[in-house]
């Protein structure tokens, strides 16, 4: 049994720093960098790759929407060609930087409500594919989205990812961060999830319900008080169930 | 007999348009594409790409110091390391934008006011060389520059080029604007110029006396008022006087 | 009879020039200045201010969202607070710019996607308010909207346009620019529409039934090949048709 | 006795938080507050004018080069009439915020790169001058400086201050920060300082000379660790010497 843990870094930007990438790199076998739109000035995204290749961590491009104040969290009614265009752009970028560091990007991960939309928002998820097939990277994005859909239907490679703290409705879906117990606090919550997914590709739904979750990563936080113990925790249990953890890039 | 002839173009963003892009790639072996950074937008871009690839114009990155509201045209005190990054990330997007067109960025021009400082600034020099090392492409530079001394030392390509439309000092260096006669208005001297640089490798000089300027291209400006015009009769100039206009790129 | 006549204005950006503000601010009685979140920096703000003083025209401020790549044509999902204190920031802004050149602002009119989204969307709506009770200026916006009712009931001064160049649909709403017969192209159907506004406070819908339109202003557009040609148009027939046209400003 | 007690705050940005703005704004008496273009986004700058309002510090409008990246530390050469209409945007928005706050913008303090500069560079000191002369308030500048003479000559009232923790050559210019022994990190030496710039407006340069340092004004740092700390050690050794703090605006 194997999982992949993937984590967003890189979210610096100049002066201001944002999580502690080294520590949160410990944890993961995959990183997803931020593309300069939302965070990530280019030393800041040069940085996070040279410690990526020293530490044997997975690269991912994090683009996102053009939003630095709203750090990518908030939905743009963008065209889906300039929205592809954006998107190449960004991917480009850090392909280059991390030509740079010796290093290479292996996947791209949408950002933030870029992310969110692109689960059912068919224009915008129409623009990430159309980026994607100029790349030719994998796409890490929502299990049952509409962009796995459009992007497996264009014959891109996709694999998808299950959230360790956040809690899961009976359908599948998030539970929205509005609702009581949306997100899950507690070391121990976290690690059980964790290890449903990794062990039963199921979890425990709000209403208590068990459903399947078949997905290939697991997303973890690195930008919150508590997030690099967390990873760890998350880490030492899959492993000391046997679990291998492991890039999904071959 | 060749030369290249140059311009700048890609210089729209968003709703504003600058230049007649497909006019001037009409004229020119070379196109120097902005970056994002002091004009071009992803989508101007691109299309600037496929402008060039259809005409069969060579494609440069036109990078420039972070500064639209400038156009890059101000200098920016900036560490050698974040403008060597910098420089990086614009080159990389545009290389992605590129193979979204299915063509290539075959050299790199820094812009405006970046362009200027690296004839001296030994450090910034030196970001533009550390830049160009990682992405491996050929550098068109002022001649008798300190960035033409650092990345030929560097082992880099460097091209060199003069400009049709500006006058020039007994020493080599271009009379600065801001004195009388600095540059050429009537069509009749700019193509006598350019057919001195091409036939003579020699130009006139603002005192009169005869001075060698040994280069590979000609630069012709794409964004003012004859522009065109101008372009189209040094290139059919240099045709009858059976000069061959060609990228300086094998 | 009395009308005003507005026209956005102030929409260059450095190196980049849009529109004709001179041109257009000899026709309209209002003039509303981007303040650099779509459009607009700093000296093109105060020129736009001086023109606007030495012709005697009423400044408005016209703010966006934060989105000059998309020239603030994109909705963005802002929360209302932060919203609030962009727009504060904006209108602050431009009344500085306008008293460097011994003038004032007078009103204020949401740009573009803002301008929609506030036509039916409360929370942005509630933003625009809150923003307009610190400012304590007059909210020029479309008639029945969201956000007229809002600021009614704010107790705010509350003007409202029409459009002399859009077609209706029966109820009063703009026909969308994606269907055919949106935008009126010929001058004698904008003239047309414009004396039926100011004369008889109603337009003939795009079904040829006649509908109400009470507004104190009417909006020119200042931007589009012919908009100069067009506002003069309409001007000289309001004054030919005894209809005084004045700033809605006391 | 009495001095001011200076500090930059409001230096977040969106998802970045920089310094415990709350915490610094206890011990000092004038805050200035950043604008938007190396730090500030509008609704922390909102945050900013609230939490001085309601500490009863005395707000400053803390404008910069626009350049967020590099946070406000590079110099740019921008011509000086568009730098002064880009500091009186940034001081309009700020005006405009702290009324939304009920409270008002007492001084204003140039940032980084730009402080620097206007010490010897005359044409930008004459951009903040004439922006200062449009605003009408009161500048917080570094004694000796290019900019104190130009606005004194052109009636503005200008403040000086000193640094607390910056070491000082014999003819009163601050050490280079690559020098050895610039920045005094000991708590001890920093009150010590204070009290002999508060007490005796003098302090001991680098070479143990005694040199005088007639200031209103003593700047505090609050983006550093320790900063806070710092800070109160100061304002108590002040208090119990006889020294009151106090804003120097009347």
């Amino acid at each position: 049994m194997h999982i992949d843990l993937n984590a967003d870094v890189g979210e610096s930007l100049g002066q201001w720093t944002l999580g502690d990438d080294a520590a949160i790199m410990d944890q993961v076998s995959s990183a997803s960098i931020a593309c300069g739109f939302h965070a990530g000035d280019p030393s800041t995204m040069r940085q996070s790759c040279a410690t990526a290749a020293a530490k044997g961590v997975s690269i991912g491009a994090h683009p996102s929407y053009r939003d630095l104040t709203g750090f990518g969290r908030r939905f743009m009614d963008i065209a889906s060609s300039e929205l592809s265009d954006e998107l190449i752009y960004q991917i480009g970028a850090l392909q280059a930087i991390a030509r740079a560091e010796g290093t290479t990007v292996n996947y791209v991960k949408p950002h933030g409500a870029l992310y969110n939309a692109i689960v059912h928002h068919t224009a915008q998820a129409e623009a990430v594919v159309a980026a994607l097939s100029v790349v030719e990277l994998p796409l890490l994005v929502a299990p049952n989205s509409e962009v796995q859909r459009l992007a497996l239907a264009a014959g891109l490679t996709v694999v998808t990812e299950a959230f360790a703290d956040r809690a899961y409705n009976p359908d599948g879906t998030l539970v929205a961060r509005t609702q009581p117990g949306a997100v899950l606090h507690s070391l121990e919550a976290v690690v059980a999830q964790s290890l449903d997914i990794a062990l039963h590709q199921e979890v425990t739904a709000i209403d208590g319900s068990r459903i399947g979750v078949e997905v290939q990563s697991l997303c973890l936080h690195g930008d919150t008080p508590g997030a690099v113990a967390m990873a760890a925790a998350v880490r030492t249990a899959l492993h000391d169930s046997g679990v291998t953890i492991t890039s999904f890039v071959p």
